[in-house]
């Protein structure tokens, strides 16, 4: 990898407020680490979903410790939309990401500032304030969904 | 998934001293998870990796990033090694994890027992730090990958 590509990736991270610089050696490992990254964050976030909406038993301990993965996780994804990520393995990202990179910001921005309230929510050991976080942070998630992801 | 379903799988959890309980509908979902995980943890272990041999140039800001995260993503995996969780999906996982489980324990915790040093050598800021702690840590990532996963 050149250090000009390193350096590329690097201001590309930078631009999407990751937390590491972003160092992929190819668009496909890119792909593979937001693909992984966010499938991590579902599950865990799903986890939250489903003592909020009832379908599992509400346990402090354990979505204090969902909460806590969640705060690293949730920073992770976007470091792999850089520019060239949208091809070089089976993706569902739309080409929307790249031509109205404002637009897909902004939707990572509004999921980015949900996180620490559901983090809050979920460490307070109240179920009734993971449930009102919960909404909002869901449909954060579901309107990069709906934009950025096909079907 | 019934609740006796999910108290297997928390118990499960507690097992592999996950940190958050493991709450797989399907073994394919634990599957894909610890795939996932161990994906973004090689991701972030190769980075400091690359620094550590030279083939990066050391950035102390990187470096504790990625420590950070590894210090969270390095405890995932281990809770998707459940029990029933050899197939489903496709996997290099070896029997052997299922059927010698005290080995994969014992393999597991060495990797645990790196990453602390790991961490604090790559947010040291200190490049010597990093060399000294990162071949420790990768060989105890190379001695589980030897044992249990299939070519």
């Amino acid at each position: 990898m050149k250090i000009t590509a390193s350096l590329a990736a690097a201001a590309a991270a930078c631009a999407f407020a990751a937390p590491a610089s972003a160092q992929f050696a190819k668009p496909e490992d890119a792909i593979k680490y937001r693909q992984s990254a966010l499938s991590v964050m579902g599950q865990h976030f799903g986890r939250l979903g489903a003592m909020a909406s009832g379908r599992a038993p509400f346990d402090a301990k354990a979505a204090a410790d969902n909460a806590d993965v969640l705060a690293t996780v949730s920073k992770l994804p976007w470091a792999g939309f850089g520019p060239g990520t949208d091809k070089g393995r089976d993706t569902r990202a739309k080409p929307e990401i790249w031509t109205d990179q404002a637009k897909f910001k902004e939707a990572q921005d509004r999921l980015l500032a949900e996180m620490p309230k559901l983090i809050a929510a979920a460490k307070s050991g109240s179920l009734d304030n993971l449930k009102s976080a919960f909404g909002p942070a869901s449909q954060a998630c579901k309107n990069c969904h709906d934009n950025f992801r096909k079907e």
